[in-house]
Formats: structure tokens, sequence, C-alpha cells
């Protein structure tokens, strides 16, 4: 099919991906009485007793923001806000199906990140959660942490963090279908976005603890001169321990895990054969992986997971932002922090029986309708532990 | 019926009166395919091509924001953004149910002007228009003014434009039954908020000439010392060309016409008596208004309008804001004008068949199915006449 083609086609007679409903009846002034004045004022001043009623007596408990500021869009780059807008209505509409969320999409006029910052902040009250969507690196990192210091409700940037729940998830399963360990392992990671920072952090906290990142220049690394800025600088101080330098093809050489967040094409059968015996292969540049599936069993991969759903093990976000805005706002959650990131991660893991798992089954499917509860009763319990639920208070 | 106790046990059942809901099916990978990646992308480029598109491809067409800062909340006051979120919801109800238009509701965590202007104006290219709710005056007007100078799409405060339209529907068809003409008639107004400010406006536009303002100070006329701000100053040059001066006993003596958008019971008996002869009373402040019908009725008033549901002639906002951005949206419109404005006055008052009007029957009910239709084609033909429609460009 051609998918560009045909859903264009089928936008233009959506007229949109998503509608606001009514949830009350408005047949007669009786109805109106109630649902609106002069009923309403009473919700209104319960509220400002107690701002936290807000989440009894409007839907903030259900609602989440996606937002962008059309930057860094799909791989289409940075193509404006409205422009971005179909993809937002898209996540809004797999919100709803796989969480039972309700999700509005928003796009932010400035590329500004305090501007940015101050104009979600602002809105924040109308929200109980905010996912921030196909924003630019390394700006979105400092968006995310100013948002987060600010506002009182969870912030999470899917591309960042869902990606990299999904990416612990199946390479925890790898470790166990090639018998290694994440102590042990050395791993690569191709990319210096939102998606190969995240995973790397991710993976630090989950217990990795060797981890080399490349980007075009090759490894990153403490003390690198040219094609730096502060996110590299800061990830360099908590990587490649062994402080490893030169080209990607040099760095993957004995490693056992590759993870690539990259650009299609850029691994070869010959480095796949230069790794360590299993190796395992994250392949997840879109559409087009930095190797294919075939290419990376041949040179003697083990276990090969992409971002498509035409090859086994997908890495699809699709299992983790549902979930886990569905757990965070169960347990009414004031954050969605590392504790529940490794939840989400251990959960997805989990899902796959052991007589199940194997090399071409380490990741549970999108439509898998176990997934999306079973990370939001694993997050909703991390909030408790960790002390982010407010859900008592 | 207690509609206080009522409403709010009902508000925590309803868990909200909105909800965001998917308008494409999410069923399997194909679907997943055309709603979001990669088919997703055309639109999205499409969008980057001609940001008009957005109107097309996404449900920005029939989307508009309700939005507060909480300030000026029904008869409530100044009681915090999130607690005026029941009433946002509300109106995001009654959009839908009388126009069908798609509203969301939105808090903002200000009150200072340009912070405000500055937050909306940012996500505006997430909507097609702009609905402004309990802002207080006279910072309103400022808000107000400014957006619609930044913004390319509708801005409609209507607190103030809605009211303004049903009182100049209903006063039109007062003058009609009472057999005075527009030009000649004396009016008086009470209070110095958003809608008396709006109304009176209107009133000048629509043709009349002798419009007196009054707030608890009396007359506001051009010099006036003390009680004054900006926005007075600028009333005081267009209205009141006589310069009377005292208090509203004082300046109601001999008018026509008396409009209230104020406080419950400031008009007594003697006032309405001492008005010139089939004197016409729209009592509006809510739930109490400046002097209930029976009284004003038997104090000599040929024509009395109210804010209530209870009496004959209700001044309800639900007859105006849906129709009117039924219309802009039908025209795409980039703007709600003066000329729309009066256009849907006109569709309003004509909305009476000549042989039902009466005394007791000058405004259509709210739940008059005829409402929204006919209000929205004026808008729609007004946008085109006064060339602020799109939807050909």
């Amino acid at each position: 099919m051609d998918y560009a083609k045909e859903s264009l086609k089928l936008h233009e007679q959506w007229k949109g991906k998503i509608e606001v409903i009514a949830r009350t009846p408005v047949e007669n002034e009786e109805d109106l009485s109630l649902a609106y004045t002069p009923g309403v004022a009473q919700p209104c001043l319960e509220i400002q007793k107690d701002p936290r009623r807000s989440y009894e007596l409007t839907r903030r408990w259900n609602m989440c923001a996606v937002i962008t500021d059309g930057s860094a869009v799909l791989g289409l780059g940075d193509i404006g806000p409205e422009a971005g807008m179909p993809v937002m209505e898209g996540k809004c509409v797999l919100f709803k199906a796989f969480g039972d969320v309700d999700a509005f999409p928003l796009c932010v006029r400035t590329q500004d990140v305090d501007e940015f910052v101050n104009a979600v902040y602002l809105i924040s009250g109308s929200f109980g959660g905010i996912n921030l969507e196909d924003i630019a690196a390394p700006r979105c990192f400092e968006i995310e942490r100013k948002l987060k210091e600010k506002c009182d409700i969870p912030v999470f940037h899917d591309d960042q963090h869902g990606t990299a729940v999904i990416t612990l998830a199946g390479l925890t399963n790898a470790l166990r279908v090639t018998g290694k360990k994440k102590e042990e392992v050395r791993v690569v990671t191709s990319g210096a976005g939102a998606a190969a920072i995240s995973i790397t952090r991710l993976l630090l906290s989950a217990g990795f603890r060797n981890i080399v990142m490349t980007d075009r220049r090759g490894a990153i690394y403490k003390g690198r001169q040219i094609g730096m800025n502060w996110i590299k600088e800061e990830m360099a101080e908590v990587t490649n321990p062994e402080r490893v330098k030169g080209d990607l093809a040099e760095v993957i050489r004995g490693a056992d895990v590759f993870i690539g967040v990259s650009a299609p094409g850029l691994v070869t059968k010959d480095m796949v054969r230069s790794m360590n015996k299993d190796a395992i292969i994250f392949a997840c540049a879109n559409p087009t992986p930095e190797i294919f599936p075939d290419d990376a069993r041949e040179a003697g991969a083990a276990v090969i997971a992409t971002g498509r759903s035409d090859f086994p093990n997908q890495i699809n976000n699709v299992l983790a932002f549902p979930g886990i805005f569905r757990g965070a706002f169960d347990a009414r959650a004031c954050d969605i922090n590392e504790e529940m990131k490794l939840a989400a991660a251990h959960a997805l893991a989990d899902l796959i029986p052991e007589d199940e798992l194997s090399a071409d089954y380490i990741i549970p499917k999108a439509f898998d309708p176990a997934v999306g509860p079973a990370v939001a009763h694993a997050v909703a319990e991390a909030a408790r532990h960790s002390g982010v639920a407010r859900e008592q208070d």
C-alpha cells in the first residue's frame, strides 16, 4: 500500500482524528442548571477551597496534553508547529486506544526554551499530565528539566523515555536469551539525539556499567574537543569508562550490544562479525534500520530488534506511553520518575512467559491486550513505593 | 431543587463533563500505519507547505479554546484558574450541544496581561478560534484587543459580546413592541464591567445615539474625576452626549430603556415610574435582578427581560456564542467583527414571527432548535460580506 497517499486521503475524510464530546446531557433547563449555572458554582467553590478537588470534579484526572514545537517531527525535522499536529492527534488517538487516557494535542509557536516552558507551565493547571513530543535535542532536555521543576504534574518526553523503556525491556530479555549479564556487557549506542541519550541514561539506572555512545564523529569520551555540546559533555562523564576513541567500526569491535537510533545502513556485516559472540543488535533507525535483520543474522547476531512492524521484536513506543500515563494517573503521581520507568520496562519484559521467550520474541506485540494494564499496574505501584503518588493525600 | 448540592454530587459522578475521543479506528497494524507512522508524514508535509491545510487535515477547523484566568468566574469573583474549570467544561458542553463545535477548556495561571496574551498566542496554532471567559474587567478588554492583534483566528470574549448580542436582539424587538425608535430613545445602563461596556458599544454600532452609563458613583460623563479608569474614560467620550450627572435615580428619570448588568435590587418601583412611557427594563443581574418583573410591571414598565429562565425574555448567552462560532468556523473567518455580531443580533430578533411578537416574547427560547442554525448562517454571511472569510483563499 502507498501509505503516504492513502493516509493523506484518509486525513482529508477524517477532518481530524480526535473530537471533544460532552459527557453530560443538555436537553432542558434543568440539565443546564446542573452542568452550568447556577449549579456549577458549587464545584467551583470546592476547588477554590482545595485545588486537589480539580481531580475529582473536572476531567483533569485523566487529561494529558500532547505538546510539540514542531521542531523534530518524525524523521521530517523542523516542519513547524501546525505541521506537527497530525502526529500529535495521532498520538492522542493512541493514548485513548491503548491507555484510556484523554489526550489533547497542542503545538507551541516558539523555539525559545523559556518561552515554551512558561507557556506550558501557565496552562498546566488544565491537565493531569504533560507528554512532550517531537522536540529537537538538546533543547528537549532543558525543556523537560525546567518543566519538571516548575510543574506539579507528570512531565514526560516520550521520544526520550518511551523509547528507553522499551529498549531496556527488550534488552533485558535479549540478555536472558543469550545468557549475558547487564553488569558485564559492553554496549555501544549510535546517535546523540533524545532517544540515544535517554536510553543510555536508563540503562545506567538499570545497572549497565559499560556503555559507549557514538555520534557521527565516533566515540563520545571525556575530553573530546570537537562536535560536543552540553548534553554530550554530561554523558561523557558517566559513560565510556575506558575512554575508548575511534569511529563506530573501531568501537563496536568486541561489543556485546549495539543500539542504533541514528541513520540507515550505518552498520555493516563486517562490524557485526567483529562483535562479541551472540551479539545483540537493536537497529532502530526508521524506516530504514542501521542494518537489516537478515544481514545481521547472517553476520552472526543472536538477537535483532528494529523499529519496524514487519520484522520480529519491534521497538514500538505504543507499548509504553499509554500504560505509563495510565499508571501515573491511577496513582495520581506528581512525577514520572526513574523508578516508574524501570518498573514499566520490567513489566514489559516479564510479560513474555519464560517458555515462549526466544531470539524472535523478546518484546510483546503492540496489540497484545495485556500490555497496557501490566505497564499501568507496575507504574502505579512504583509511584506509590517511590513516594510520588498523591491518591491518598 | 438544591442546585448547589445536586450539582456537586453530579460533578463527582461525572468525573469531568468533557472527554476527548478518537475518530479513527486503531485495531491493527494497518490502522496504526495510516493514522500514525509512517502514513501521517504526508499530511504533515502538506501542512508544512501550506499551513492553511491544517484546517482540512486536523481538527482545527472545528476546535475552539475556552480560556479563563479564573479572575471573574460567574458571580464568584477571583477564585483562581483551576477553580474556574467546571465552568469552562460546562461552556464546552454547551458549545458542542448547541453549535456542534469542539471546545476545549484551558485555565491560565497568571493575571499579567502580557504573560496571558503570550501564552495564548503561542498555542493558538492548535485551534480554529478562542473564546475568552470569566476574565475580570478592565483587564479583559486589553487581553482581547492584544490577542485580536496577534492572532490570525477569531478571538471572542463571550462575557462581553455574547451578552451584548442578545441584549441588542431583545432590545430591537422591545422597540418593535413599544413602537419606539433606536435613534430616539434614551438608554441608561448600570454596571461598568465587561458586559455593560460591550453592550453599550454594540448599541452604538447598531445606531443608538443616547446612552448614559452609570456605575456605583452615578452617571459616567466626560470630565468626571472620581472612580474612573481608562475604559470608562474611553466610554465617556462616546456616550452621555448631554453630559448628564447624578445617581441612577436622577439619570433614569425620563429614560426609555434601562439595561442593568450590575447588582440585585438596584432599581425601585419609583425609578421605573419616573421613566418615559412604555419603559423597557432589562434587569440582568444574576440570580437576583435589579428589579423583579412583577414590580417593574406594576410600576408601568411595558417590556421586561432578565437573566433568569423562570421569567419571560431570558437574556441567555447560550443563544449566541454557539451559533456565532459555528458561523465563524463555517466561513473560516479570521475574526469575529462588529458586522458579525450585529448580524447575529438581528438574526436572533428576526426569529420571532411578527404575529407572535409580544411584551413577553421578544427573545427566542434557549432550546429553540432554530436558533443555532439561524445565528450561524447570518454570522457566516456577515463574515463573507465584511471580508474576513477565508474559506475561498
